[in-house]
């Protein structure tokens, strides 16, 4: 918006000129710069390059860090810090968007960044581009009106958190802090409100574990079941078992730990033929009765027991064979208590908005569960409602009112 | 075996030669002939042709039709007649054979007809190709010895009785009784017994019916299981309820009905997705407790019962929403009362293998049940061990003990 104080020297071949650059104060236009760029991961698609373009008329030293790994692909992420006299502040997030489904069901192409009646569409417009544009416009309003905060800022992107989240926030966070950096808390700027704008604050979120169950059983011919061993029906008694009783009943912060069969296979075309196998895989969101592994020790111990009963198996003696295999690493619970960050946030989110957050544990992991470990963190972003779907949108007082927020946060967490 | 009085003309192109043939008297030599042709339904795959060659030279006449139906494949079938002045005998049987299942894990390749410790190993070998390749040698070595019998023979074969048979025994019973064709009596060649050749002879049939059953859900993702409607807990729902209790506990003719989940199907890869659709068929065999629409009746009733159930769904108060539908046509219940023939068979049994045979209606449907409408029907074949298995295979001296018995019945029903 304002023509401002700082020159920036740039060059493209032998012509070199000094320009004046504006602030990117405005939520809006840095949003549309990051709409424009197809960043499905693993691809930057130069958003990683727009944002180095907005924080470096702010004085944020910029890193771009390439990570790799057998059998992933390479994703490119970035660490800016701003440095200065006081406390530490981390604001996390991705610049990684999921793909856009079904082009032609679009109302604008997804990488338009077009305005209609007063909505910003784009994939990423909410998860969570939208985020990182609010976020850098409250650092340049604070930079423009009191020269920035006394301590330090700095942003912790990546490009690989709607992937395999291998080549992403857990190797920046290493390789930040093994060149010395430290911080006093953390704000992920993932969408967090249901309905509107101030509705809930996440400070923990539930650990989540997944596996895939096999059952071998005996191929036959359905008229001789005895001549046969159905998969179907000791996978049934152990999917059962798993099922009832539910885990717990919830804790004072968190909601009750739930399983969801995602799949459960047998793919026998044939009516006559008793099948040879059946597989079945599980997820689990689970609460803090739980760890990681005092929940798999339940699972192995549920379905040792359970293989042993014959609900669905009539006479039979032998247990059900099965083999357990624990897929991608479990997410582990956590549960963030820092007055003075959730109070800031809170306080912030209350003035601006008139509403009293609620400190939620609920909804899916994000990366705020890798984050934990170095210091304390809380998540606040946009309303959640489009994200992942066809017309991912929002709206530019939306965007307008989370920028007012992050500025009011900025002013009373370094205050 | 022997080279003999017949004479047949075979031309290929210009040359036109005559070759004295041997008569098909060797069952082991007959049956890898079959196994050799690839004849999973609905394919032919050389099985009528193999059949034609053996039964030209004992003077049958051969019909092969090929019958079609809207939605099915077209099927191949074989009629073939030896006419006599005497009563009329009709041997039925198939020469389809159900898939492979994992060829890896055959110990011989399943259409080698590869002889390992004095067993023929081949798809097919018990289930039924080995039934056919006794009863022709039983007529050669007839014809050899006698010319054969009195009255006349034909041979009803079908290449679609492993699968839908739509397009197999019943078009082709229709088909010959619509030229004249009238039977007496009639033996199916099917594998009837359990341990051992002369164990048992089927004098009637459970019945059969079967149905997918589908259960749309609401898809979501597995943190949000209050957005989303898992339908795999709704179909485990229903399927507890097909499950249990049992349908009855047998009856003085029959053993219990039996019902088995043939396949259960998600196909969800994503382990953070709920599903948004869910299936699963079912077979049942039945006994004479029931007909085919007082079962269907009770699965509808059982169904919309449990519909209403919350067990796998907590606290959901929407009843199952599912649709259910009848697959093939149901098979009907049957039992057949005719001395002459089943005293000429167990006789024979008896005089060959020592053993009584206990008069059985368990086990499969076989195309006995399309027979009955037009003659009494009985079936004694093979033992049935490894049908439909991996590793189907015969001993040779079991092909030639069911050789004997098949002769001796011919020598005895036509006496």
């Amino acid at each position: 918006m304002s023509l401002v104080q700082t020159t920036v020297v740039t060059g493209t071949g032998d012509s070199i000129i000094a320009v004046a650059m504006k602030l990117p104060t405005d939520p809006a236009e840095n949003l549309a710069a990051l709409i424009r760029c197809p960043s499905v991961t693993p691809t930057e698609g130069g958003a990683l390059s727009a944002l180095e373009t907005m924080l470096k008329p702010l004085g944020f030293a910029v890193d771009r860090p390439t990570f790799s790994e057998d059998g992933t692909p390479d994703v490119e992420n970035l660490y800016a810090r701003r440095s200065g006299n006081g406390p530490h502040l981390m604001f996390a997030g991705h610049t990684d968007v999921v793909p856009i489904g079904d082009e032609a069901a679009w109302k604008h192409p997804p990488f338009s960044a077009a305005i209609d009646n007063g909505e910003m569409y784009g994939r990423g417009a909410v998860d969570m581009k939208g985020g990182i544009a609010c976020f850098i416009a409250a650092v340049a309003r604070h930079v423009e009106a009191h020269g920035g905060p006394k301590g330090s800022i700095s942003l912790l992107i990546t490009g690989d958190e709607e992937g395999p989240s291998i080549n992403g926030t857990v190797k920046l966070l290493e390789w930040a802090a093994s060149r010395g950096e430290k911080w006093d808390a953390s704000l992920v700027g993932e969408p967090t409100n249901p309905d509107a704008l101030g509705d809930m604050i996440k400070i923990g979120r539930r650990g989540s574990i997944s596996a895939t169950i096999t059952v071998n059983g005996r191929q036959g011919h359905a008229a001789y079941p005895h001549l046969a061993d159905n998969p179907v029906r000791g996978l049934m008694t152990l999917v059962d078992a798993l099922l009832n009783p539910v885990f717990d009943k919830g804790t004072k912060d968190f909601q009750p730990s739930n399983l969801e069969v995602t799949t459960f296979d047998v793919g026998n075309p044939a009516t006559n033929v008793i099948p040879a196998k059946a597989t079945a895989s599980f997820n689990i969101r689970f609460n803090d009765s739980w760890t990681a592994e005092t929940l798999q020790a339940e699972i192995h111990n549920r379905l040792d027991k359970a293989s042993g009963r014959k609900k669905y198996r009539k006479g039979r003696k032998e247990p059900v064979e099965f083999e357990l295999v624990w897929r991608d690493r479990p997410s582990h619970v956590f549960l963030t208590r820092n007055d003075k960050l959730i109070d800031a946030l809170a306080g912030s989110i209350k003035r601006v908005t008139g509403r009293k957050p609620k400190l939620s544990t609920t909804g899916g992991t994000s990366d705020a569960r890798f984050i934990k470990d170095y210091c304390p963190v809380v998540e606040f972003g946009l309303v959640g409602k489009t994200m992942h779907m066809v017309d991912e949108r929002v709206p530019l007082a939306e965007l307008k009112q989370l920028t007012q927020v992050y500025q009011q946060f900025l002013a009373d967490w370094f205050g």
